[in-house]
């Protein structure tokens, strides 16, 4: 058998070519149903800690056994980093056959990848659990995420109006507001209070690196759909666990790593989520096999910590997107 | 910072420069020390199964805390390769920093890099284990690993002769009698058996991937030492579990994996290791804190399973030497 050459893309011509758009939300949906059908095999993650510069390198990687290559992930978060001069987080895919265990690319990404494959899923939850009309939505936090969060929302829902709450200093809300409103052409406003976003909004999407939790049970209305993005680690939190006691559907995207690392992790600790097969994976409410948002006055939320399928969709994507333009380096073997 | 481009080597480039000689064993054994000193962080390999095509891919990897950069190896056996004309085997290492945590070089090595690794490690443990003087070297296993084992082994001992012993078809067994003769420049027989091998030899490595235990107690002599090279899996055993109650001096590469994966742990589920405190690591030997052989009369054996912190120092030496040579692709940032 003729191998075709290795492929090495770097961050320029990934974010040329690998978008944000509706073939990627079709393609990460195939993935989360891969995993609710146990048609993925999903190692845990590798950690190697560098204490000596606040460091930790992550491999994360999962096979899903229909597809033919699969995505082996390399992620840096340096801390000292911007001390001289270099961005914290840094990292790296590797395209692997699943027909030979050959590599078949290396995408130089820095984290871009990730970022779209987080947001596509953020898109998933909303298709599947958000009131078919809404006015505006909801974003906490201003960072990286929280504006691909609503670029995703905009593939899947209308709206015109984007309220954001956020402890970030002044001219980072700022520059959120003016991207948006470039981006998307809606109205753009920063809200006093978390408990006013909410009020005004019927899709809400976290995305803090908060520790603590702060949003409240009591900010929860008729209607509401509540994409949690932030936490994905055992101290993260960013709704109270009693949220959880007052809501009618609980979804996430991996039921064994959300009660461990995610926003089901307090309620279930506190109690609130005695019977886990309440709570339905994203997966299985995609294919159908479990219902999403049944009618219109439900409140619906969904967690989403991020699973090792959605990079090997999305570097299979970048990876047939390459092959298919002729872009890259190519390297013989 | 300005940060050095991505270094992109192959297969080729790599054989061409990172050789099996003294500077590598030189690196092995500071990876060696590190690891017995708890200065390295090992976490456990990621195992991705492929049953449909009877493979498998394996993620290793190793910080050692001395050193500014570390590798990632990613290794595949593909077993039904062979039917479509490919090797079972391939692979790669990526190496990244220790002080930003970003990717420095890609070497496609396929394998290469931990040929020449393990080949080192056999050759520290004969250095510090085997007598000084010695006639004829033996080998169990006629296959790559073997022939870099008597490689690495003329580096640290002078021997005129190699004697082999195979179950392995003549035409292979003849591969490594010729390509032995030519290479080292010493007389090479094949053995009647294995007995005979062991009787003619000082040294003897066992380098086959047997799943039943062949080297017999009955086969020891004073001023014996076996290299240990097969087993790196649970169902994997050369010696007999009660060849190590008849030696005088047991070490190997890593306790915890040793036990685990290596010719260790027959012997410890046999109860013949009860007190594990006499097993000494390589390490621990290299940097004089144990003793390795203390008398030409004793019988010694070292069992070495590969540990990643091997593929760390080789990894950062191909780099070093590629980036003073300026050979590979660079690939801007």
């Amino acid at each position: 058998m003729k191998l075709d050459p290795i492929i090495i893309l770097n961050e320029k011509e990934l974010r040329e070519n690998v978008h944000l758009d509706h073939s990627l939300i079709d393609e990460i949906e195939k993935g989360f149903i891969a995993l609710s059908n146990k048609e993925a095999t999903v190692p845990p993650i590798m950690m190697l800690p560098v204490p000596k510069k606040d460091g930790e390198v992550d491999i994360k990687s999962a096979f899903v056994h229909t597809m033919e290559s699969m995505a082996v992930k390399i992620a840096s978060g340096f801390f000292k980093n911007p001390d001289i001069g270099l961005p914290s987080q840094s990292g790296q895919m590797l395209v692997i056959s699943t027909e030979t265990g050959m590599l078949q690319a290396v995408l130089l990404d820095n984290g871009y990848l990730t970022q779209i494959r987080t947001a596509a899923a953020g898109a998933i939850a909303a298709k599947f659990m958000a009131k078919k009309e809404v006015s505006a939505v909801g974003v906490f936090g201003c960072g990286v995420q929280s504006r691909y969060q609503m670029e995703a929302l905009s593939l899947v829902r209308r709206f015109d109006k984007i309220v954001m709450f956020s402890i970030d200093t002044p001219e980072r809300k700022k520059a959120f507001v003016d991207e948006m409103k470039e981006r998307l052409n809606v109205e753009v406003v920063i809200a006093e209070s978390g408990e006013q976003l909410v009020s005004e909004c019927d899709i809400v999407v976290t995305t803090t690196p908060s520790r603590k939790a702060y949003f409240s049970p009591k900010w929860l209305h008729r209607g509401l759909h509540i994409t949690s993005m932030g936490s994905d680690a055992e101290d993260k939190q960013e709704l109270y666990a009693d949220v959880f006691e007052n809501v009618d559907v609980i979804a996430c995207d991996l039921i064994s790593q959300s009660t461990r690392l995610g926003e089901l992790r307090a309620p279930k600790e506190a109690g609130y989520l005695k019977d886990l097969s309440c709570v339905r994976e994203i997966g299985d409410i995609i294919s159908g096999r479990k219902k999403g948002r049944e009618t219109d006055d439900q409140i619906t939320v969904c967690d989403l910590t991020g699973v090792g399928v959605q990079d090997t969709m999305v570097a299979m994507m970048a990876y047939l997107i390459a092959k298919d333009k002729h872009i890259g380096i190519e390297i013989p073997r």
